[in-house]
């Protein structure tokens, strides 16, 4: 008696918490059609189901836009609108996608993965691309310097072209894109040419596009100084508010997600975007240009803003993509008014923040001056009311006593993350490696960076991005930066600074802490290591300086440059393979500064 | 005892039934203030009340987009897009606005009022208009033909302007237009000028605009014949998909609205855009320029599209328009495929029609060839499945035995109009003066007509707006058309006749039928008077033509002309004061014409 029990108890268990595997074939999602419907179907049918497995036999997978759900999305740092999606999850709980080795297909303006207000979602073994990609890739086969004119190949498959009334227009899957955003690549590295920006054209100024023989256009317009020579690849990326419609994946108040062994080939718009999110794991992760591309996708790699827990990523593969590698911060918001009874009238700063969910009860917020960017005061939310993308009412718990005079934000201090990055490659891309401003735990560790910008730019600004996050607890140690800041000028392997404007001034008290960067390894053409500003506590300790000769050699900066630091310990570096000793320069308000024993590196 | 009961039943009766004044001031609301943020407030209190009014004092009461509700509206033939909102109505039943008088100031891109699945709302008693005009309107100084160059007027102050590498750029709220569309108005006439055609500008092809003196532009760029004259004024209005975003007022699924003595100087769009709405009256509705201003809306006075019951128009005076008085129709939308099982994947085949309620179940529709426009089988629809703004799955009650090889389409039969406009005057737009595709009853009386296109079009077409409606039954008479046409060309007071393109061909069956044009007035500097292709059933008679000088003659066309029509009959009509017996013309294909007696009017 009692074992049938047991048995029938054991069943019953099996069928509530088992993994329930689906084949997709099982519901019209085969290979070589359109999925879009069938997918959208059938991750409709899951809303209430727990526990779910989708399995895609290995093979290439096609989405396209027309028959796709839609929903109007806010999207940080991308551009809002009524989004296609191929793979809506809205509210599911304890789902797995596992592709199988397969590739997913985009056509046109479509969005892969939405995951909003999700739990325990994994998303693996697929790759996603793009049929035709978001940017154009322009070879340079002839360069004129003395007007300022170039001829371009244009591969009539892969982008093809019109020319109207002298402009040149990219025909993508419904659309016509101008030329707008664009950088010059070497295909030699497969990253942007040395000293890009010399390259850089203005499109929006008046230009002429003509034929120039068969596949062949020439383009005479105004250049930054000089039209980028025959052998690069001038990539020409859109423009705004059309250039960052489609992310890859969209992670927004989804909480417990994992992405493990996925590759994206292409976006239009970033590869990971994550908002408001409770732990996110990145296992396996590779953002990468495909066999027929120089170029990945058209923004980030990664981008967290707004989250909490721990965003971990390992064994992540980031490159070529047009922007940076991964951005973790959160968001100054403004006080427009404050309308007494606790009752703040705020505006979301910056645009591509529109929509975003800046805070609910509960959460705890600092009000800060706008002016020094430091807060002054800290408390709970007690009411959220959104009254559109721009704007909404904060309540809070308690007020000062006297509101302080002058232009007033908040930050949200419940949603800084902690971060843990190991042994990730981020390398080949246009600006910065790994952007850092949350107050949480942070360990970067035994990575490899060769950004074209900083390599670790730890910064927050009210006046650009507004990117929030003072940071509290910064490990950076064990990594590689090979010849980091090859844009060219005053650019580290680490920069930790607030972005201050014209109107804005140092306060009392530093806007970063705790930021230790030792045991690094360093190959460098410029013998650059750290720049800091407004840091309380910086070591700078057991990291080893490799004279490069990739690039040009860069010496008209510090090695170390601080200005108004304080409790700085900079020892046991070694700088090898330079032809002077690496200077390390102080501010006069800088206090408790030690510097040596180092190698090769010293005060002057 | 029976006396104290029917007391306290009457007030009872009293509170539950009586209309309820709000005052708004009550409120919050007054002149001189933002008042968006209150009247939001105050509308969305009013969601589960009943005949309630609200009541304005008079005063000039201003409305800015900042802290306005939003929604993701699709609006037909205007631009969809995350929408502002004044007066945002949704589910609101039994509500009177009455402004007393008052002028509503609109600042930037708000939409003023939005009724959504209401029931029985009244708007009354006010005007609405823009601070800064969507439009520019720019006094043409200086004109040179030999080069097509011009120098326009730019007024600082209510047309500020920029130039940017060789673009002008009109600074609007919180935005820049570049030049787009474009016609040119003479300001003696308030309306465009003769021929305006000739005197558009390519503003897509490269032009160069550069200072030409204080507040003076000159603009050197592509004419089509020739630079606008001096004394001229050039109207910009923007470009796709940027300029039809603000409708004064949008009726959607709204029914029983009366709209009585309002005034719209202003839109960024239509003045009235109605769609799936039942029971329209507009009593002394004004569409004119203000006093500051030649031009009145971007887009047309009126617009209904899929509505049904009665629209009712009288004593209103359409005027300045950028587009028609009226337009009244339905739409076809494209079958893409028969998914079998009575499905069909259909689309909606305009972009400016995306997001449209095409049908819902009980509503009976029609399946016709898209090559003929003609009909062929007629059901009902038992589900209706919105995939995204563009597509749809529409399930029948029945399917034809066999479906026919070609491309179909569907209309929906239960949402057609009748149409009654009386005492109307449409006039100094760009434009017709009135649209009707209905299969509803249709009756113009007594209306004055001076448009710069067709007074009247019949239209219907299945190829470039997919404005459905063959009509059944219209009556024209005691109207005036006052110099209609002076756009130059084949233009009539009376245009019936289906657009088909060179891959359609008229099938078996007329397509519009029962047409009479009774008992009108028409000066003319042309003698045209009606122009009829694929109809059965027209009366052209009573009808008297006054030839005008008011435009240079038009001699190159018939009075009459008649391409496919069936029994026709032409009589007692009387042209007066031209120089020629004006001209019947029927093509071979017509059949039981009768003409005869009229006078000054003949076949040749």
């Amino acid at each position: 008696m009692r074992c049938i029990a047991t048995l029938i108890l054991a069943l019953t268990v099996s069928t509530v918490f088992a993994d329930q595997t689906i084949d997709v074939a099982d519901h019209g999602i085969r290979p070589g059609t359109d999925c879009t419907f069938a997918v959208n179907r059938l991750i409709e049918s899951l809303a209430d189901r727990d526990a779910v497995t989708l399995r895609f036999a290995a093979g290439q997978y096609d989405f396209y836009p027309e028959n796709a759900v839609e929903r109007h999305r806010a999207v940080s740092n991308h551009d809002n609108s009524l989004k296609r999606i191929a793979f809506p999850l809205f509210g599911h709980q304890n789902v797995t996608i596992d592709g199988g080795g397969s590739v997913f297909m985009f056509h046109g303006r479509i969005s892969p993965f939405v995951l909003a207000q999700c739990t325990d979602i994994t998303l693996k073994n697929f790759t996603i691309d793009w049929q035709r990609s978001f940017h154009d890739e322009l070879p340079v086969i002839a360069s004129n310097p003395d007007d300022g004119s170039f001829v371009v190949e244009v591969d009539p498959k892969r982008y093809p072209h019109t020319i109207k009334n002298g402009n040149l227009l990219s025909e993508k899957y419904d659309w016509q894109d101008r030329m707008g955003s664009n950088i010059v690549f070497d295909p030699k590295t497969n990253a942007p040419i040395f000293n890009t920006r010399d390259y850089s054209i203005n499109f929006s100024a008046p230009y002429t596009a003509s034929h120039a023989g068969e596949n062949a256009v020439k383009i005479s317009g105004r250049v930054r100084k000089s039209p980028p020579p025959v052998g690069s690849v001038l990539i020409s990326y859109g423009t705004h508010p059309t250039s960052r419609l489609c992310p890859a994946i969209h992670l927004d108040q989804a909480n417990q997600t994992r992405i493990q062994n996925v590759t994206i080939h292409a976006a239009g718009g970033m590869g990971v975007i994550a908002e408001r999110c409770d732990d996110v794991e990145l296992d396996g992760l590779v953002v990468t240009s495909n066999q027929e591309r120089i170029v990945s996708t058209r923004a980030d790699a990664t981008h967290f803003i707004g989250c909490r827990g721990t965003i971990r990523l390992q064994n992540c593969l980031f490159e070529h993509m047009l922007d940076d590698g991964i951005n973790v911060h959160g968001a100054y918001v403004k006080v427009v008014e404050y309308l007494g009874d606790r009752q703040f009238l705020c505006e979301i700063s910056h645009f591509q923040q529109w929509g975003l969910v800046f805070s609910k009860p509960g959460d705890r917020i600092a009000l800060l001056s706008r002016t020094t960017v430091l807060p002054f005061f800290e408390t709970e939310v007690t009411k959220t009311r959104i009254l559109n993308e721009l704007r909404l009412l904060v309540t809070l718990a308690e007020v000062p006593d006297r509101m302080p005079e002058g232009p007033l934000s908040m930050e949200n201090l419940t949603w800084y993350p902690d971060l843990v990055m190991k042994n990730n490659t981020i390398r080949e891309n246009r600006a910065r490696g790994a952007l850092i401003t949350t107050k949480g735990k942070v360990l970067l560790q035994d990575n490899a960076i060769a950004s074209q910008m900083h390599g670790i730019l730890i910064e927050g600004d009210n006046n650009k991005w507004y990117e929030s996050g003072g940071v509290q607890n910064i490990t950076i140690t064990g990594n590689t930066f090979d010849n980091v800041g090859f844009e060219g000028g005053a650019v580290y392997p680490l920069l930790a600074s607030p972005l201050l404007n014209e109107t804005q001034h140092m306060g009392e008290g530093h806007f970063h802490r705790n930021i230790r960067f030792t045991d690094n390894t360093i190959r460098s053409f410029s013998g650059h290591l750290v720049r800091a500003r407004s840091v309380t506590g910086l070591t700078i300790s057991g990291n080893r300086l490799e004279f490069s000769k990739d690039y040009p050699a860069v010496t008209d900066f510090p090695a170390v440059d601080l200005e108004y630091c304080d409790d700085v310990t900079i020892r046991d570096n070694d700088a090898v393979g330079f032809d002077r000793t690496l200077v390390v320069q102080t501010s006069d308000d800088c206090s408790s500064v030690s510097v040596g024993p180092n190698s090769g590196l010293d005060r002057p």
